[in-house]
């Protein structure tokens, strides 16, 4: 299979290795000018904690790759997926089949407007990886990883088993879902209950849960997530998924989730939009509002421009 | 007469000595060790940036003082309130006018508990002071105050302006308010909108008010507070108080608001219950709900826990 890895930071990565070593034709495609001279010159260095290999697997900036590809996994920033997508619009022929497993919601909406909704698969994984710099993926431990097909049919639900068949070759832990936009959306509730609010208090989950605070804000949060889920077609427990975060946060202990990484620790842009942002959004769809997850929202934002991010 | 200055920080320490100086039996109280030492060993440093000279006034902790007074100012901060009123109920007998002029609303709340509706005083001061250190205030420049009756009356409103007359003669530009509640509501709506936000995002005024999230955030926190004000008897104007606090915030540059001086600068508890909480609270009284106000709520104390402030 020619398998392009769109967006080859730690995930893309992993993803793009594992491929890779199962004998796919795999091609990553990213943008950052060190990562691909690392990898050119040498490889890219694979380390799991135990031991290091390098892995020649070739690498291009988006508008180099002409040739039209299977399969294209996007692994970028959920911010980065629009120009992506524009950027390599050579590699996505009439079959190539786009498979998208980014945190957050709302990446169809971008996706659809450039690719046929039959040749969208929509996922999410528990798969984790990082860079430890350029040219140096580091990964260990296990995940998973759920497919389903974006429209319902026979012909995009085998295509669909076909990636999930890929992937389990590759050593990708993957299921097929017959409702994968709740399992989306419970990972987007998730993170977003916990994301942005360790990112204003500037604090990790074990400080923020062990407020008096954490609980009702939670609760808020959810609930209003739970809401523009269920009518967006997932099946979510407000209940439920409160007390699952509450009790995830309490065995998370010291992390620093991601937004704070990338918001105080970094400086860049956050996946706001692609969670409570996107809430607050659609909610408006409903006629509906959603206060807590626009606050926030919109205080991400602030302190983005506070910041003067990049 | 004499006055007490429940509270004798910046403001208070402002108000002790101008009624000092106009003749009036002046006694501080406060709870700052190092505060009343200084004071009582050199007298209290008055200083307003070109000379500086000692004032001799009588300053003790809250349980020394046993004679009634005529009149007090409460100069506590919010939190404080409550404690300081049950501290000094010796002082307070049949006649005794309390007067407030706190930042923020729901004070009177805690102050008929103990006092005489007839007895309070409420009010609203654009004047500043601030303490360079303890027995150290120091002030200048020039502000204005306003003060009505808490229960309508003849006799009430004529105590009340007894009251103004008193503060004039101290040369505090005093006024008679007709409706000191709107002008209380509006000056903790201006505080509510800015304070608490520039406290979670860590930045000053000019710095958050550059953001493009400023006017929607003020917006919708002002719509909370106009619902509630007007419910408790102010006139208010959703619009005009938006374009003032957006105005102001302009003007007033790279000041740091006073709730980011407490919570991020000397990690102390805030007044959020007195601005933003209040609204939340008070909006259940009326069945309405005021997210913004009570996620800013929420936060501004997850913030305190996490610093530990005391």
């Amino acid at each position: 299979m020619k398998v392009a890895i769109a967006g080859s930071g730690a995930l893309g990565s992993r993803f793009g290795v594992m491929l890779h070593d199962a004998g796919n034709e795999v091609t990553l495609i990213d943008k950052w000018p060190e990562h691909i001279e690392l990898i050119r010159k040498n490889g890219l260095l694979v380390d799991n904690g135990e031991e290091k290999r390098y892995v020649n697997i070739p690498v291009f900036y988006p508008s180099e790759v002409k040739e039209t590809m299977d399969l294209v996994f996007v692994f970028t920033k959920s911010m980065g997926l629009q120009e992506m997508i524009e950027d390599i619009k050579p590699v996505i022929g009439e079959h190539t089949k786009i498979i998208c497993l980014l945190n957050g919601v709302g990446h169809e909406t971008i996706l659809q407007e450039h690719i046929s909704l039959h040749n969208i698969f929509m996922g999410v994984t528990l798969y984790t990886a990082s860079l430890k710099g350029p040219g140096h993926a580091y990964f260990n431990g296990t995940g998973k990883v759920e497919i389903q097909n974006f429209v319902v049919g026979e012909k995009e639900e085998l295509e669909a088993k076909q990636i999930v068949e890929l992937l389990n070759e590759a050593g990708l832990n993957t299921s097929y879902s017959t409702n994968v936009t709740t399992s989306i959306w419970r990972k987007a509730c998730t993170n977003g209950a916990m994301n942005a609010i360790c990112a204003l208090l500037d604090s990790n989950l074990h400080q923020y849960c062990s407020t008096d605070q954490a609980e009702p804000i939670t609760r808020q949060i959810v609930k209003e997530f739970v809401i523009v889920a269920n009518k967006k077609g997932a099946s979510l427990n407000e209940e439920e998924i409160v007390d699952y975060v509450l009790q995830a946060s309490k065995n998370i202990g010291s992390h620093y989730p991601s937004m704070h990484q990338d918001l105080v620790q970094n400086h860049r842009y956050t996946e706001v939009d692609f969670l409570n942002g996107a809430v607050a959004r659609m909610s408006k769809e409903f006629e509906h509002e959603a206060p807590y997850n626009e606050l926030i929202t919109q205080l991400i934002h602030a302190k983005e421009q506070i910041l003067e991010v990049k």
